[in-house]
């Protein structure tokens, strides 16, 4: 009889989604999270905002804890010294014209505010959404550098490429010019990369990450997105629930944790 | 010849204010963090938000790091095991009818989704601020109970209490039925208490607080308000240059530090 096992599995499937996932991960505690898929996503944000939880706030709850990973990557203490700012780290933010891309430049203020040198790439458009163009200008009044050209972007070696130039449905962009020249620059760089909410559904990507995170609850990201971790977007359970979902957060006392892709068996 | 000093001097004071500081503290780096003013915090505030750090979004840093800050406080991962929600510590949190008890919701709300049992005391009033409403509304939709009325604390002992009852300019509240009989149910309770953003004039305070957590750059704090922190609003540099303050972020890679009293000399 295999109660114990039952009961195991209970505990360990804290979070249930109304559809069976195509994936499924592992936390380092053993918990399962299961993946969720860009439409139940969706409907998860429009009740978040419903319930208080705006844009606005959303962009700055995952600046922040896209901020604290990357400052970790980065060596934490060991590389932002207040009392010796001389050598901190550079890092270049890759921005798309999208929500994800304000969410990156988000990040980067962040960043900059820690002293880290920061550049953002936004490409300049026409018609900017209003989030990038609210986001860009609170970046602006840090010490960071904006560049809308790829020819802007530093020569020499960065210490970290925050990457968010995809949005969920936005593979047309990689065939403009900018888009190009950019996937060049990242290979002559050399840096490590860190996706910040990549999108699901292309098998691989122009720009490799070494590190990709996902907000909220994961989508099915191929494995191709590197090793994966998962930010507390501070959605309260209830909202959740209105979406179909069984929510017990994962997180213990993180903002960011890893995820383990869990083989089909 | 005291070059050396100098130098250091320099190195140590990298914040300026426009005026005389009343008091200055140390951060475990040995740098100076001098205090202000709550007008040139009023004026500082008001520069974030036009450039877009919006009321929300600073509601929201707030509310992220001083729950990180109370999750430390009730003992991080020792605490708060994501496979074992049986004995979640349980916190309240005291909140006025201000600024400062929003301030105190949105901790609330954090804390709650973490899988802390919370509990919010708001005393109902007709007119509420347009912030409160919305952050109790947020906070309705995690597992946390809000009670507006004392009798509905809870009677046995609890692991923190965070408070925001005071705000800056509300001494008055003090001699209300409702303030008072909190202060008692606090006193009954015994649970060690992290003031939130307290108010700098009182000489003393109803309830006592082991530690006390300013957002962006302290007001000037009698010895009452006992262990210092300092939360990082993410307020961009050329924000606190707008309002004559020189900055550069004393928080290395973390989002709160430890201020010490610097004696007068």
């Amino acid at each position: 009889e295999n109660i114990l096992g039952d009961q195991e599995a209970v505990v360990y499937r804290q979070i249930i989604v109304p559809q069976q996932s195509s994936m499924e991960f592992n936390t380092d505690c053993g918990l399962v999270v299961p993946s969720i898929s860009l439409e139940l996503r969706r409907r998860l944000y429009g009740a978040a905002e419903k319930c208080g939880l705006s844009d606005e706030k959303q962009l700055e709850v995952i600046g922040m804890c896209s901020s604290q990973m990357a400052l970790q990557l980065l060596g934490g203490s060991s590389r932002l010294n207040p009392r010796n700012t001389h050598q901190m780290p550079s890092v270049v933010v890759l921005c798309g014209p999208h929500r994800q891309g304000a969410q990156g430049i988000s990040c980067a203020r962040h960043l900059a505010n820690k002293g880290v040198n920061v550049t953002v790439f936004l490409p300049s458009f026409k018609k900017m959404l209003e989030c990038l163009t609210l986001e860009l200008q609170m970046f602006n009044m840090t010490d960071g550098v904006h560049t809308p050209i790829h020819t802007g972007l530093p020569t020499e070696h960065v210490d970290l490429i925050i990457n968010t130039l995809d949005g969920q449905e936005s593979a047309f962009l990689r065939d403009q010019a900018w888009y190009r020249s950019v996937v060049q620059w990242v290979a002559q760089n050399k840096a490590p990369v860190l996706a910040v909410d990549p999108p699901c559904n292309p098998p691989n990507y122009p720009i490799q990450p070494k590190w990709s995170l996902s907000p909220a609850l994961p989508l099915a990201l191929p494995e191709a997105a590197g090793t994966l971790y998962l930010c507390d977007m501070g959605i309260p359970s209830k909202v959740y629930a209105e979406v179909g979902i069984k929510y017990k957060s994962p997180f213990g006392h993180k903002c960011v944790i890893a995820l383990h892709h869990i083989n089909a068996s």
